[in-house]
């Protein structure tokens, strides 16, 4: 059992979600430490009805530390991880900066849990988007093996964080009254408007969400030969992601058999009515610990049978990131955390 | 040239947009009739500096039209297109009415423009997500032949009419004072949501939005063989539509081929800047003529240099709806409307 848990970046929309599930799923550390950047130290945050003054985050902040659970940034991950390591906590990154790391597992609990194994101290939480996509895939690849997806974001401004969440209720507001909107935290006004995802373009002309959604489904599945291409665009919505997928399988697969899967997956809820139709949607998967997946169907560009299109929802805070990582944190430890 | 021209469904998304373009292109018809449903009848709307009385459509509001652009939905084009071209009219229909009808041409005149010349009275006008797709498509299937498409759509509120913009913008508001919102026009919340396209789903799966695009490239292109999916999702955008389009080859197609075709085709802006990122967006699309295409990529998934990703922008009132169709008009009188 985890004595001492910390939290790094307890004021963030990350953080407030770790605080949230904590509550919820009872977990009952003798203490918790909050910590964030001088910036946010000496603000209160609560947590099973009493208040912790967030601390100013520093090296030694870890000292009897068991549990440490990052959400502050790759920076603030690539600095202070290990010294939460060396200071005997297992970490549990949120950020990218190990995700690619050989010697650290990057774990979907539903998915690899037995990667956790190998951990040097330091566990990777994957991307939002990459978690989304896989929780509904890779029980159809588990099936059936999955050889080629293309995926199309439509991504929640929650992974910039609370800022660009403050912003895009501040930027409808200002369009809502005849003000332009003012972009701070995103390159481009984000109110009533979609843009390609504000992350830096390699010479491959993929940005690095997608460039992270290829190579983690690589790593998380163990599978090098996925074809995976994706295209990730911002859309005005506040806290979860949605993704169109199409798939290519080895073999045959009919739109029965893969909501036959989907609706015994774990972690997953096919939505997927007709009539009234009713289908995956961000404001339905807010909150809620499942991916939501519906608008199953066999692809009629691929006539051999060997396609299915997808449109899935997941909470971008939750599932896609504070969830994922304290189901890591339970898996260390199954008798309770 | 046209001496009569009628706009049924004038007092509409697309009947407002008509009557703005005709002003813009200069075109001098001696007479100009603003038709719409008993319920907008009386209303004035504005043409070239002056105000016209919004008729109610009859059986007899024809007699004397030389062009007749309907923008009133599929019932009304059912019933009333017929008429107007046995009154001698030329008909431009925006609806899916007549778009399946082998003997309606289909058009998009950068395209296909040697259909109109076997029309026997109505023209149909594609579908705006269609018409957003061909035009990024096109030019390159035109050099290259594209075998397969995957289109994911991010779809503004405006296809379906004035009354969707406005909900969106209601509705948000309410969002925003913490209000639920209120679906009137869409079966779901449109304020900081998205949700699959509100057509009628068949049993394939499919929506009629999704099938039109299917079908409509098909007729277009005059090409059974190219192999099509698609996923319509609406966004919280007022009135230009996006699309994430994934495309195979038959030969292989770099990122440089596409980005020169593309930068001398027709209609088609090429917005494709890494540092600092530009690429195409709804608001910039919004208003103006040309189709916004950009992160132009070759596809990782398709190593075999087949596949090119790309982002599109277009306005669907004014590309994928009324400019279309006066560019149709157009072409039937070439010296001039």
């Amino acid at each position: 059992m985890f004595k001492t848990v910390a939290i790094v970046g307890a004021t963030g929309a990350v953080g407030n979600e770790f605080r949230t599930l904590i509550e919820q799923r009872g977990w009952d550390a003798e203490r918790y430490v909050m910590l964030a950047s001088a910036r946010s130290a000496g603000r209160e945050v609560r947590l099973g009805g009493r208040g912790y003054v967030v601390q100013e985050l520093t090296d030694s902040s870890f000292e009897g530390v068991d549990l440490a659970l990052f959400s502050a940034g790759g920076s603030t991950s690539q600095r202070f991880a290990p010294i939460a390591a060396r200071a005997g906590a297992v970490v549990v990154d949120n950020s990218s900066a190990f995700r690619m790391d050989p010697e650290v597992p990057l774990v979907i609990p539903e998915i690899n849990p037995q990667d956790i194994q190998n951990h040097r101290g330091i566990i990777a939480n994957p991307n939002c988007s990459t978690i989304v996509l896989l929780m509904a895939v890779w029980p159809l690849h588990h099936v059936s093996r999955v050889r080629r997806i293309v995926v199309s974001t439509y991504q929640a401004v929650s992974g910039a964080g609370l800022r660009a969440m403050e912003e895009l209720q501040r930027q409808t507001r200002d369009v809502l009254a005849g003000r332009p909107p003012r972009p701070e935290v995103f390159p481009h006004p984000c109110a009533f408007n979609v843009f390609s995802h504000n992350s830096p373009i390699d010479a491959t002309g993929y940005n690095a969400e997608e460039r992270k959604m290829v190579h983690e489904t690589h790593k998380i599945l163990h599978d090098q030969a996925i074809a995976v291409t994706a295209t990730c665009v911002r859309v005005p919505v506040l806290r979860a992601h949605s993704e169109a997928v199409n798939l290519t399988f080895e073999k045959p697969m009919t739109a029965g058999q893969a909501r036959g899967i989907l609706s015994a997956a774990p972690g997953v809820r096919v939505v997927d009515q007709l009539d009234p139709p009713h289908f995956p949607m961000p404001i339905e998967a807010t909150g809620i610990d499942e991916v939501l997946v519906g608008r199953i169907r066999q692809d009629i560009s691929q006539p051999d049978g060997r396609g299915i299109d997808l449109f899935i929802s997941g909470d971008q805070l939750r599932k896609g990131a504070a969830l994922n990582a304290i189901q890591i944190a339970e898996l260390l430890e199954p008798g309770g955390v």
